[in-house]
C-alpha cells in the first residue's frame, strides 16, 4: 500500500534551507510519507493568495491527503496553529485564514497543543510545529489527541465582485506564470443570456470571451474563463501582465456586449 | 516493488497551481504512482526547448517509466492529444512535435479518445486530459484502451548547422540556468581531424575546445563540448550569456584553428 | 518497508535538463530510492552557501538518508569526488570543502574509485559520477566497495567574528528568500548577560534582540536569532535585502545596549 500523502504550500521559495528542514522533518516522523509539493512561491506573506492556490489544487488529491500549508506572516505572534478536518483532508496550519475556502460548516478545527520540551523556535513554526503535527496524522493519530476542539476560525474575505446596472465590477486577484491575469468575477456571476461580453481593464477594452488562450491573432488580449472558473486576461502567446502593465488590485468591468 | 514513475514536463512555473492540480489528479488515479519532475521552467510555448531538454533527460529513465510532457500553445485548439509508444517508455502530451526526438521508426502514436462526461476545459488539458491518461498507463492500462492508432505525427525541425567550405555555421538553440550558451553544433559535426578549433559568436573570438568549465582564468569565455554532445560557450565561473550579451538565434561559427 | 532516501542540493537552477537527468540516473540504478530536494538553487559556484543549507537542513533527515550534494565549480578538474560517512548518515560529493560542519573527527572519508568505461564526461559529474555513487549507496552498497580511505580532505573556514571589547564584528552571510539577511554571529557568541542590543550594519542602527519576525511596526528593520541560531536582520513584513541595501559580504557590528 503506497504510504500517506502530505502536500506542502509555502511562500518560502526554494533557495533556502527551509523546505529542505521541513521534509526533513515530515520523513523522520512519518517514515512512509510521500511528500508532494504544490507550490513555495505564494507571495510572501499573502495568506490570500495562498487560500486561493489551495482551493485550486488541495480538492484534485485523494481523500486522507494531508494538506501542511505554511504562510504565516504571524510566526510566533498570537495567531493560534491549528487542523481543520473537513471532505475527507486534514489541513495544517496557522489561523490566519489560508483555509477558509474548505469552510463549509462541517468541518471541524483543532488548536494545536504546541510542545514545551522542547520549545519551538520563534520564527520557523513550518519546522518546529506544523510539520511534526502534520506527520503525526498522516502517520495515523487522530487530531483529538494534538489539539483541543475550537470555534471561531479567522475567515479571509476575498474582495467579491459588486454589480452596477448591467455591468460587474471586480479587480485582479491574481497574475500566474504566463502573465495571465486572473480576476475575481466567476463564470456564475456573469449573465447566463449574454453570449457576448466586453472587458475593460484600465484603459483597455477587451472582447468575450475567448473560448481558448489562442483565440485571436499573436498578441492581442483577450478575456476568457479559466480552468479554475474565473474570468482571466490573456495575451495570446504573450503575458497579459506585461503587455496591458497591470496587476493584483487592478479593476476589471464587464457588461454583456451592446449590439453595434 | 516500487511503484511506476511518472516523469513531469511542462511551461507552468512554480508559482501557480497548477502543477499542484496536475499532481494531485494523477495521484488520485494512480495513487501508487512516483512522480518526478524533470522541470517546469520550459520557455513558455517553447515545444522546442522541451524537446530538447525532454531528450537530454527522458533516456536515464528506467523501462516503463511514462513521461508526461505539457508545453501547449495550442491547448483547445486542433493540435491532437496523444500516446506515443517507444523504447520502453510512453509519452504523453500535444502533437506538437514536443516529443521528436523519439521518432525513430519504431514508435506507435496514438490519438488520445477525448472523455465527454465531464468535458475536459477547453485552456487546462494537462489537468483534465493528458493528466489522466498519463495516470491510467502508470496503473497499467494499455495505449490501445485510451487511443485510436494514429500516423503522421507533427515533427519538429530545430535548425540545423550549415557548412561553408571549412566553416560550420550555428546557432545558440539553448542558455542554460549557468549562462552556458547551448548550440546546434554537435560533436560529430565537427572535423575529427582537428585539435584545435577558432569560434565566433557576433564579434568575439573564442579559442576551443577546452575541456571542461575552468579551463581557463576566471572570466574567461571558453567553447567546449558539453554534456549533451553539443558546443556550448561558456565563461569560467561566470555567465556566457551576461558577458558575451547573446542568446537563443545567436550564430556561431567554428573552423579548424589555422596555424599562426 | 519505505525505500531508501536520497536528498539533492545542487546550483543546477530548476530550468535545465540537468537534475532531471540526474533523477533518472538515480531511479535507474536504485530503482527503491525516494528523492527529496534540498535546493537547486545554491548560489551558482558557492560551495560555502552550501555548507550553509546543508548543516541546517541535513540533519532534519532520518539516520540513514544519502545526501548527494553537487556545487562544483571545479568540475572536471583535479578536485577528488569523495563519500563522507558520519553521523548515520553517507555523503556523496566534491572534496571543496561543501560537507565542512560534518566533519567533527569521527568522519569516516573515501576518494570515490572512477570508472573507466564509460568514461564519465568532464562537465556533468553530478550524473555521471556522483548520481551513481549515491543510487549504490542507497541500494545497499558499502563505502568500502566504491573508493579508497583518504584523509586531508579539503575543509572551507566561514569568517568567524571577531571581539573589539565589547562590540562583536561579523558578516552577511546569506540572504534568503524573503530578504532576511543572515550573518556569521551565533546566538552563543552574545553576551549571555545583556537583554538588549544595539545592531549596526552600514550606516543604519537597529534595535534588537526582537524575538519574532513582527516584532515591530510594518517596514520596521529588526534584529533576532533565526531558526539557524544565527543572528538575523530582518524587515517586519518586508525585505532587509531591499530595504538596507546591503547583502553578502556586509559588515555587521553588534554590542549590548547602553542604557539611555
Amino acid at each position: 500500500m503506497p504510504g500517506p500523502i502530505i502536500t506542502l504550500t509555502t511562500d518560502f521559495g526554494d533557495s533556502s534551507y527551509y523546505v529542505g528542514a521541513l521534509r526533513g522533518v515530515l520523513l523522520s516522523l512519518c517514515p512512509e510519507a510521500r511528500l508532494v509539493d504544490i507550490t513555495h512561491h505564494v507571495a510572501p506573506f499573502s495568506p490570500l493568495e495562498a487560500s486561493f492556490i489551495l482551493s485550486q489544487a488541495c480538492p484534485r488529491f485523494p481523500e486522507g491527503t494531508v494538506h501542511l500549508a505554511v504562510v504565516d506572516p504571524g510566526v510566533g505572534g498570537l495567531r493560534l496553529p491549528i487542523i481543520v478536518s473537513t471532505g475527507g483532508y486534514r489541513f495544517v496550519g496557522p489561523d490566519n485564514g489560508l483555509f477558509t475556502p474548505f469552510f463549509d460548516g462541517s468541518e471541524k478545527v483543532y488548536r494545536i497543543r504546541e510542545a514545551t520540551d522542547p520549545l519551538p523556535s520563534t520564527t520557523f513554526h513550518g519546522r518546529d510545529l506544523f510539520a511534526p503535527v502534520a506527520a503525526r496524522l498522516a502517520a495515523g493519530e487522530a487530531p483529538e489527541s494534538l489539539g483541543e476542539p475550537m470555534g471561531g476560525v479567522v475567515r479571509l474575505s476575498a474582495p467579491r465582485p459588486r454589480r452596477e446596472g448591467r455591468v460587474l465590477l471586480g479587480q485582479i486577484l491574481v497574475t500566474d506564470h504566463f502573465g495571465n491575469l486572473i480576476t475575481n468575477i466567476h463564470r456564475r456571476d456573469l449573465d447566463p443570456e449574454a453570449d457576448r461580453f466586453d472587458v475593460w481593464v484600465g484603459a483597455t477594452r477587451v472582447r468575450g470571451l475567448a473560448r481558448t488562450y489562442q483565440d485571436g491573432v499573436m498578441g492581442e488580449a483577450l478575456a476568457l474563463i479559466g480552468s479554475s472558473g474565473y474570468l482571466e486576461l490573456a495575451v495570446v502567446q504573450g503575458s497579459a501582465a506585461a503587455q496591458l502593465g497591470v496587476g493584483r488590485g487592478e479593476r476589471v468591468r464587464i457588461a454583456p456586449a451592446t449590439p453595434s
